[in-house]
């Protein structure tokens, strides 16, 4: 019989609805698995188990009563700590943030509560979602459940972490540079960063104004769509949301791929420092599977990858400086030493530095979006580019060798999906990313479904051990 | 009989379809009055005569072939000489760019030749739109048609000499701070910025990627209105272009403003540097006409202009920087002593300048939009403080006394119009600014026609002495 916390959540919603599984049940078998589990993964910095009892307890009765919040309706989930929850600390994973308590929920976590989900707790990040991983913050980072010795990438660390375990089957992350996806790789989860626009980031703790994104890392494809479904929409007190209708991210999903044109910018990865030949490998066997399932995959040009991380770095940094000014100035003590580091040098950044830099990105943006997705309908490239290195891999005063080429989209703003792709000679997980096009999210996640067939296939575990437990 | 000059556009088109007035000779008229007066005003630094007659002529054949291309259809009008025209020399008034012939017209450029109308030339500017008057350029400044001593206020400086001196009924203009409204209010035209994104600025220099707006000043408010209907509509190429269907800003022009809210910004004029007592009565008179006609008038309080003018000086610096920041390094001796000094100083706004300002600009936005335009359909505040200043009054070295308060709604990207309101004892065109809600420029002209009429029956004269010639 399949575990609790192996359920879809569209069959724990069947369940839920058909009367053989309550909500409650549900959320207490996630606080087991957390009591059991997270003392090692340090996954979440808060648990809210009060409120977690109390939202199953009336979607319970919700449903009971044929009230039906749609397929979220009775579902544990969890908030990086940087989505502002009313009334529960949050703490961005910072001394400087340890006592704050919102007074109003974030947009995304409203819309969480609107759907009947179940707020399990808060969950570890980097520090403001920045660096890492770093063992001078009030809490411990989070712990790779394929092996505690490595890192879980980040800044979504707790995210990946606990969705990989099997303590919740969706998670809320933030994407800036590659904060969602980063982590799903390494964790072993699907990841999405959505379109540029697609999801309120209104009472989520800004780390970068023009390149923060909103999104979910869940157990799979299906549980990332519907996680999606529902905190995606137009939100007028977030500048940058797209005012369009919510898009249907469900029907379609299990559409195939026949006839789909794929793009491949191997250029972007192919010399790249930290690839490692069964990412290589990985990613050609893919593109394989996808021929043999219909789809017309063919080589396409990118500019250089290093083009798109210069300017994203120069956008994030000088963003990042001018929200932590003030702080970084009046108390510099309570940053942990990598953050401080990062973001202070950003002080140099000039104007015309930073305008340059997104002059740049429109031309980038042009290179994706008219020169290859105008004659593909997704691009499949590299997340990370090996597997999750060990915490060993990092010195506590530089950055650390996580090769990941997830910035490209956050400074194009192109929806981008972090899929699992097999494992490594090590056991860790390795990864592919999918690019679509903007706001074409139910496309991409439909590739990303097929994709996710065709790596069930290849035999690997799906989960590390540890959840089996 | 009505001079050629005096036809307003609409009835000048009439006369083109009923057979009692040709292109060519409206053309020719233009032409005649710039050889006899231009040589004073200096507002256009070419007239690209050949260009006209063969424009004319095209539209008289096709005129009369029952080709009719609408409202502009046949007649004249110039450029700014920052719009590019394909062929025709494009200077931007500076030695940088003596010899510059684009390939490419600008898509305003192009939109007139595709609605008809008759190219006269191209206007003068202060160098690259900014600072002036100046002495030390490739031409001269453009000088007052109301008193040949004073200055026209910048940048669209030719645009408003020519326009007042009855050379053209409307000329593009373009507005970072006020460089349309600017001079339309010291030489007596109606100028309108349109809504941040109605009107493509391709192919236009740019001063500062987020503040530029093109729009047109004119001989009245029907003749703007006919302009921005021609020039109007997305454009994917300008990356600020709004998506949306071009307005109807002709049908509801009469309208009135019988039961419209209109609301008194005093606070942002009352005790501003350089206010006269002329322009505050002058106000106050239109405030009780616009009552008299049927509208509710009622002080509204914004933020200090002090507020948005800082905003806007650290953003446009910023940008003009950063793009000139090349040709400032590697040929400093061909900039104007002026703009040089204006823009060099920018190379120390850092990023973080640049970002706070932008957050405040986005709070400065909401109070005009959320708090004021949400309860009022148009705002009536001032435009310049006071009549068009000497030249005597500018000293080589150091920006002098305009007192304009523009700069609001180039910050907050809201359209805005320039409009005439009687004469100042000197005999210098004084002036007001009406503010509309973002996209509602048909409402925002109509109240326009409103304050025309209004100021029309005060009795003064409308065109300056020099353009009854």
């Amino acid at each position: 019989m399949t575990a609790l916390d192996e359920l879809p959540i569209a069959e724990a919603g069947r369940r839920l609805r058909d009367g053989s599984l309550t909500s409650t049940a549900l959320t207490q078998h996630s606080l087991e698995r957390i009591a059991a589990l997270d003392s090692a993964l340090h996954s979440f910095v808060l648990v809210t188990e009060a409120r977690a009892l109390a939202d199953a307890a009336r979607a319970d009765a919700e449903l009971a009563a044929g009230h039906d919040r749609g397929p979220m309706h009775g579902i544990p989930y969890a908030l990086k700590d940087i989505y502002d929850t009313a009334g529960i600390r949050t703490t961005c994973h910072s001394k400087l943030r340890i006592d704050n308590v919102p007074e109003f929920d974030s947009v995304v976590a409203r819309k969480f509560t609107a759907a009947g989900g179940v707020l399990l707790g808060k969950l570890a990040t980097h520090e403001f979602a920045l660096g890492g991983p770093s063992f001078d913050l009030p809490f411990p980072p989070a712990r790779n459940p394929w092996n505690l010795d490595h890192v879980t990438g980040g800044s979504s660390s707790g995210s990946g972490a606990a969705v990989a375990a099997g303590l919740v089957r969706t998670a809320m992350g933030s994407d800036t540079g590659g904060s969602i996806r980063g982590p799903a790789a390494y964790c072993g989860t699907v990841g999405l960063k959505p379109t540029y626009g697609l999801v309120s980031r209104r009472g989520v703790f800004p780390l970068s104004y023009t390149l923060d994104h909103c999104g979910p890392l869940s157990a799979s494809v299906e549980d990332a769509a519907i996680t999606t479904q529902v905190i995606a929409g137009y939100d007028p007190n977030d500048p940058a949301s797209a005012d369009r209708a919510a898009p249907d991210l469900l029907s379609g999903l299990e559409g195939g791929v026949a006839g789909l044109r794929v793009g491949l910018p191997r250029n972007l990865w192919r010399d790249a420092t930290g690839l490692t030949e069964e990412t290589a490998a990985a990613l050609d066997r893919l593109a394989d599977a996808l021929r043999d399932a219909g789809a017309i995959v063919e080589d396409v040009t990118l500019p250089d990858y290093e083009l798109f991380n210069a300017c994203g770095r120069v956008i994030l940094l000088a963003e990042a400086f001018a929200i932590h000014e003030a702080d970084l100035r009046s108390r510099p003590q309570d940053y942990g030493e990598l953050f401080f580091m990062r973001v202070s040098v950003a002080a140099s950044i000039s104007a015309a530095d930073y305008m340059q830099a997104q002059r740049l990105r429109r031309e980038l943006a042009e290179a994706v979006n008219r020169d290859a997705l105008s004659r593909y309908d997704v691009l499949l490239t590299a997340c990370a580019l090996g597997p999750a290195p060990p915490f060993s891999a990092f010195p506590s005063d530089m950055p650390g060798p996580m090769h990941i080429q997830t910035m490209p989209f956050n400074v194009t703003g192109n929806p981008a999906l972090s899929m699992p792709a097999g494992l490594s000679a090590t056991g860790l997980p390795l990864s592919a990313q999918l690019v679509g096009r903007p706001f074409d999210e139910a496309l991409l996640l439909r590739v990303g479904r097929e994709v996710e067939k065709i790596a069930a296939a290849w035999g690997d575990p799906l989960r590390p051990a540890m959840a089996a437990r």
